[in-house]
């Protein structure tokens, strides 16, 4: 209550109210993610801070910087088991390891930089940082000391330069190294080498479109990474770790690498990968990008598929736009045609945690006020957290949300095959739809005051979406998948 | 995967689909309070069970058996820090000490006797069982023992009968111990000896309605239960614990009983406290029962108010009734009226985590199908874990909800003036007002298959509530108080 009361005092901290805190803690995320600097979050004790954990934790594996405030009885009152007493720590610890909780009202102060301290890293963290309610209402006249962004050191790379043109070498992006100049950089060592370049899936942020080095994500499913990867000799990580498979599946590894590879380090988390593969780069010249025209969006009135999507998005998105990904199953084949779109950012699905999409979306709309912000979300996933439709109206946020409505858990579907369960008699196929009944998105949108609309053709979608893109404001297009 | 496919080979197991893990555990701790026995819950892995973990907490509250089944990465992955690997104990530590992880295939079965077993206590807990993909995925012929649900001892209590005739003698019932049986014992163990007997606030679920024993309950409010409770020199405690406030204020006790007041156990929370009270109420004459006669339904075409919400509550509730209860600010105004209702039964918030009160009806309506189930809920708290709305249609719930539209967070406007916060200016009232947008819990019940009507008179109210409970089949009323 008195960091709230406090807003009024302190005009510098903006409040945004999110109608549930997994929408906070997604928030908090995307707006780390879209300007590589900590917001922070005020959650109320536990139970506030448990809703929060699974989006808390895409963020610790987007490497985050977030500053997260946990109120806690006061102090006196902790040994009574009143009913919403609970072990805050162990809360904070399963999704970090910087958990602080103050000890006075005059460390109130302190603890708070050495949290912001904290949750920059490098590499960025969720940084806890625990309240009792006494020390919030008791005087003190001490404050916290300023704290100023880290400056990551550049690794010294020039030993590792000779393996470039060794062949089966590959150097993994990761980390921040995946913005537009860290690939540029690593197009120009690739053409002059001949290494090749490929991106890591677990990153925050990764620029993206028709004018940057093209350069390959390892593919998600074993079957598609374990080939991909299988002439690899020396890999050097930036700013990476070595690949992994996202499920185990019985008899399939879990290093996507083989096991005559090395891994080399070029950049740590906690350095400028950026800035050492600049080093690497110097003199050389500049890439060639491959020659990729923007498409033209499909018109056509026939039913809507993935690929009509992907086209329409393709053409249509506006430039330096931020796309959250929570597509799921559809992903692959609305992603293929994104290569031709606009130079754009795109902010994936980190940790595995449902329900990062929609909260995403809305902290980098507040991140980035001048950004059309595109959240292409599923049907399923979208239900984790729609409270986020809620702060989109109310701030007005320039968000674009696409559903696309398969109906269907799919993405289980998959993973059913996959694992050998072999589930589809009619009870556990009863677990997987989710069309009884059908979610109606438009009056969800709208009963939370987000304009919204239906396409069910190729060319209700392209119309539907050039008039989003083209207003400011959020906006809400359910997308019914053939 | 390997859970859900066994589904449709034991039809034993009725599998209930939620949107997300918070109406997951909220439903189980709602079948466990109407029913007594553990329902399961299956989660996907840390993240699933961290959005399970705020429901978890008030069924702790609760004592409520539940058995958590949550699925954990193949063993051999887990060295691998994949995007979903999280360290699951903790996640299931910070609400539960049962936490079991399966060792092999052959453990699988015998692992889950044992959590049944932990679940069932008493009292009952959220007991967990994380279990290794591999393990589901491997062979065994290995099953787990069936468990039998545990008897629980009855506590020789008739050293304390001399206490029941001093002045200054209450007896708080808590637990168990608050069911018409119960109540009706302690009801002629007043009326016999003189002794109080008094509820605590802490209780899944209490017996209530004009024709049970009426125990006042312990305020909630600090300066209620402070003089409620200042008499008091002997505190028999029948399965409950030293009453506290729920929250520490400045310069106010968290014990809210008076220094100079001692207390004894009746019965432990592992007794049965029941059985203790009918013991020593044993040849009593019946308790008199005041008499209180059901009201009328109001049918004015006034402004909809808080009082006639409770009256026609009280007038129209079906005997038997459950209610599932999260009116947060608005409890006072509505509940002073049903102890002149039909008999029936009260499910309390009981840890404070918000967004339990729909989850609960939906997991109460599966357990009793002969039973209405009302939800008695508010704006802002439903707004926690809404998807609950869709399994309430998708299995056609007996569920009345009523959804008091304050469209506020009136609580904190209280509990802002209470810590003293004092903060009452522009930006600080802006993170307690969710007027803006005003939530549409007609559109928003209707996206997710519940028939939704909205009610800003008494007569509307009334005539909506007759309507309501006279049909089987959820509904959702939006009381717009004035």
């Amino acid at each position: 209550m008195h960091f709230v009361a406090a807003l009024d005092r302190v005009p510098e901290m903006r409040g945004v109210l999110c109608l549930f805190e997994g929408v906070c803690s997604g928030a908090a995320d995307g707006y780390a993610r879209a300007l590589g600097r900590p917001a922070s979050t005020l959650l109320h004790l536990g139970p506030g801070l448990g809703n929060g954990l699974a989006n808390f934790h895409n963020a610790r594996k987007a490497r985050s910087p977030i500053v997260s405030i946990v109120g806690e009885h006061a102090t006196a009152h902790l040994r009574v088991d009143a009913p919403l007493t609970s072990d805050i720590q162990t809360f904070a610890r399963s999704v970090s390891n910087a958990v602080r909780t103050a000890t006075s009202a005059d460390d109130v102060g302190p603890a708070a930089s050495a949290t912001i301290l904290s949750a920059w890293g490098p590499p960025g963290q969720v940084a806890m940082l625990i309240v009792p309610a006494d020390f919030s209402w008791s005087e003190t006249t001490v404050l916290g000391a300023a704290i100023q962004p880290p400056v990551r050191p550049v690794p010294e790379v020039s030993h590792l330069a000779p393996l470039l043109r060794q062949p089966g070498t590959a150097i993994l992006l990761g980390g921040t190294a995946v913005n537009f100049r860290a690939l540029e950089a690593a197009g120009r060592i690739a053409a002059a080498t001949g290494a090749r370049v490929i991106t890591a899936r677990n990153v925050g942020k990764l620029s993206a479109g028709r004018t940057t080095f093209p350069a390959p994500q390892v593919p998600y499913f074993p079957e598609g990474a374990l080939p991909f990867l299988a002439d690899v000799r020396n890999l050097l990580l930036v700013e990476a770790e070595r690949p992994v498979s996202f499920f185990a599946y019985p008899g399939i590894p879990s290093y996507m690498t083989p096991d005559n590879c090395v891994e080399h380090t070029l950049a740590t988390r906690a350095e400028d990968g950026a800035a050492a593969l600049l080093a690497l780069a110097d003199g050389l010249p500049p890439a060639k990008l491959p020659s990729v025209a923007a498409p033209e969006a499909p018109t056509a009135n026939e039913a809507l598929t993935l690929d009509f999507i992907g086209l329409s998005v393709a053409a249509l998105l506006p430039e330096h736009a931020l796309i959250a990904d929570e597509m799921v199953s559809s992903a692959g084949k609305v992603l293929g045609h994104l290569a031709s779109a606009a130079p754009h950012e795109f902010m994936p699905v980190t940790g595995g945690s449902i329900g990062q999409g929609l909260p995403v979306a809305v902290g980098a709309a507040i991140a980035c006020p001048d950004r059309k912000v595109v959240s292409l979300e599923a049907d399923g996933s979208a239900m984790y957290t729609l409270q986020a439709l809620w702060t989109m109206a109310r701030e007005n946020l320039d968000i674009t949300v696409i559903i696309l409505a398969n109906r269907r858990y799919r993405i289980l579907d998959i993973e059913m095959r996959r694992t050998g369960a072999k589930g589809f008699g009619p009870s556990s196929n009863n677990m997987i739809d989710i069309s009884r009944p059908v979610l109606d998105f438009l009056k969800l949108a709208e009963s939370m005051g987000v304009a919204a609309s239906r396409a069910t053709t190729a060319r209700q979608f392209t119309d539907q979406f050039r008039d989003a893109v083209a207003h400011r404001g959020p906006r809400l297009i359910e997308a019914v998948i053939a």
